[in-house]
């Protein structure tokens, strides 16, 4: 007679989501991962992506292939689309599943706070499908600069590329952007450069809030250095296919509005119908469990935890440190324990990458930018990529591309045969 | 005042049109390069983007860095929709371009002889968007299956792979599709892999025709033992979304259909209004001139050229050595030298891969079979690729999948956010 193990539903296959999984290596638990796609996406590279440093295969890593040797876990394919906690079922469009544990690490889509425009005309950056668009949209738009003789304003707002955002995404962004118009430069000799513009928007006076002072102000003038325009105090009122509206009733006149500026839970969070936060992330309590839901966690970008009188914020570390408590948690509810842990989030710094050679580092007593900042921001990045192919191609890759000043991606791949450009 | 530069246009920046352009790098001319993408497709290697060997952009060069030494040329990224050959215009989906010289080698596409449900049904292999779409459904077939636990004869449809066409793309994707399947196996141990078929469907008696018998039989056995059936003299009468009919009343259940039966011209070639074969490419005189338009040449896919009392094969090295006689043509009529040459093709043999260590190569009096033909394959396939950063990254996912064996481009990615999958 074989043991009927408890179920663990792990909903996302994220950094938490994954986390979660090989926290649960060993426990004697059946389960069962659901996601909408096959893959865990390495997120923080995605704007590489974007700027066609790398491709899709390189950040993006088959979690069959990832979670080969664990004989207790089995991928199911769907979107979750409700949670019905009082009978412990996870919906989803391929069918219900049972769960004894559900860990709710369904990751974040794209927050517009309510401006339709904006979410209809700008370019989010949370997925593959999202950021190859922004790919093709931006190399296509040299391409049809490229064939605008006549009209210097036409070929001018083509050519503005506005990131609006000031955190670590929107300022790599930015920084990557700029690069990849210095290597266009070389491929369009008929077009003026000087037409150009990259804008970076942020609302508040800083850009990278989590980072000390001095980091910021040395970010800017490596943004500035590369090209990029940064706007601060600068606040986003309206969208429209042919530019952005600011709160002071200027009006940029561009084809590509590319939004970082904030992000929102996956609804799947919402349906379990306890109380949410204004960006959809559930309230959970100190063991991260969902307030009368004590078999449902919620972790990451689903969840809202405060901490020293403030929500974490939304980032890897926070999802990955309350994956490994919410999996301690359940194996003592296994247990029939039911004294829990309580989550605390250690804060061992952040970093970003604003370019070929520059990053800025703060990690307790360490607070640099610069080139040694990069090397280390670089290695740690290889450290956390999933899979010895992925060190492979993308460490190749990255070496290339320092050597070369290249960018490989540069193909334009949304165009269908029969279809209009 | 700046001379006035005879006007070539190429169409198609396949092997061909890339030759053409390489060929007119020094010649005073201005060249302007027509395609609706903005790359160089390394159509060989297709097969590996569909069993998620490569990626993308390891096969995919934007073709203005290729040529971005020549400082006569200029892509204009536009569908060619037609040629007026009186007036000497190019017509094309943004607008017109004047020519005093035109290259036809806009390549081929798939050609399902009329089988209307084939073309509705089948996957064809000739665009970076078809293969993806292979690679995307044969993974996703995997994940389907492994949802059916109830119907074996379901799972068996979804886990049935059909190859149609027993020439070298028919081959090497049989053969890649069962090393995926072979990975595959390590990551579904819910699923029993004795459902899982590939069949290789060829009309005639032989696969690779131009091979030699000994080659062919070798081809056949290393097919089967990597557990592809091979079903010679087996006609393709019709396709539906459930399966394929067989000339002779059999029905294969499969979801999978890949089309590899045949090619036919790109419709510009039929637009110039002479005479055309029933693959649409127009008969071509000795010089490759098209017969009353002596300004423009077809060439590659396009050409019907007949040497020996057949059409040339539509293959790479073909159109390569066209392209360079239509070019001597071409320059030796702006010096007003009414001379040209006649084409005439040299064979220097041909190769295919079946798998991993194994292919086939027949050049004069080589002709072998095995390991070390795959090295000269793998060799020959890395010098051929444009540019430095395509054999690095090529290079090395070919030694790691070498090493490791497995695919690392395994990832699902045309699913979005709130598609019903």
């Amino acid at each position: 007679m074989t043991e009927k193990l408890p179920h663990v539903v792990v909903v996302g296959a994220g950094f938490g989501g994954v986390a979660a999984i090989k926290a649960l290596a060993k426990a004697k638990v059946k389960i069962t991962l659901v996601d909408r796609t096959n893959y865990h996406l390495f997120q923080p590279l995605l704007y590489q992506l974007s700027t066609a440093v790398l491709s899709t295969d390189d950040i993006s890593f088959p979690v069959r292939a990832m979670f080969r040797k664990m004989k207790n876990i089995d991928l199911f394919m769907a979107k979750a689309t409700g949670i019905d906690g009082k009978n412990k079922i996870l919906h989803t469009n391929h069918g219900d599943i049972s769960y004894d544990y559900l860990i709710v690490s369904a990751g974040a889509t794209n927050n517009f706070f309510g401006l339709e425009n904006v979410e209809k005309y700008s370019y989010g950056m949370k997925t593959i499908q999202e950021t190859l668009h922004i790919r093709n949209h931006v190399l296509h738009m040299f391409e049809r600069a490229n064939k605008q003789l006549d009209s210097e304003s036409v070929r001018r707002q083509m050519l503005t590329f506005i990131c609006v955002g000031g955190g670590p995404t929107g300022v790599e962004e930015a920084g990557a952007l700029a690069e990849l118009v210095a290597v266009q430069k070389l491929d369009y000799p008929n077009l003026n450069f000087d037409e150009v513009s990259i804008k970076l928007i942020e609302a508040t006076d800083r850009v990278l809030p989590m980072m000390p002072e001095k980091l910021q102000q040395y970010t800017l003038k490596v943004l500035q250095d590369k090209g990029v325009e940064v706007m601060l105090n600068t606040a986003v009122a309206d969208c429209s296919e042919e530019g952005l509206y600011l709160k002071d009733g200027t009006f940029i006149p561009s084809k590509t509005v590319i939004w970082a500026a904030g992000v929102r839970a996956h609804r799947l969070a919402s349906t379990i119908g306890t109380e949410c936060d204004r960006a959809g992330r559930v309230i959970v309590e100190k063991t991260l469990q969902v307030p009368g839901y004590p078999e449902i966690f919620a972790i990451g970008d689903n969840a809202h935890f405060l901490q020293d009188g403030h929500p974490l914020p939304t980032v890897a570390p926070v999802a990955i440190q309350e994956a490994n408590v919410a999996v301690d948690n359940i194996k003592a509810l296994i247990k029939g324990n039911t004294q829990l842990k309580e989550f605390t989030y250690v804060d061992h710094g952040s970093m970003a990458t604003i370019g070929r050679c520059q990053a800025v580092v703060s990690w307790g007593w360490l607070k640099i930018g610069g080139f040694f900042a990069w090397c280390i921001w670089m290695f740690l990045h290889l450290l956390r990529l999933e899979g010895t192919h992925a060190d492979i191609t993308v460490g190749t890759k990255w070496l290339w591309n320092f050597i070369s000043g290249t960018r490989l991606g540069r193909i334009i791949t949304n165009i269908k045969f029969d279809e209009e450009q």
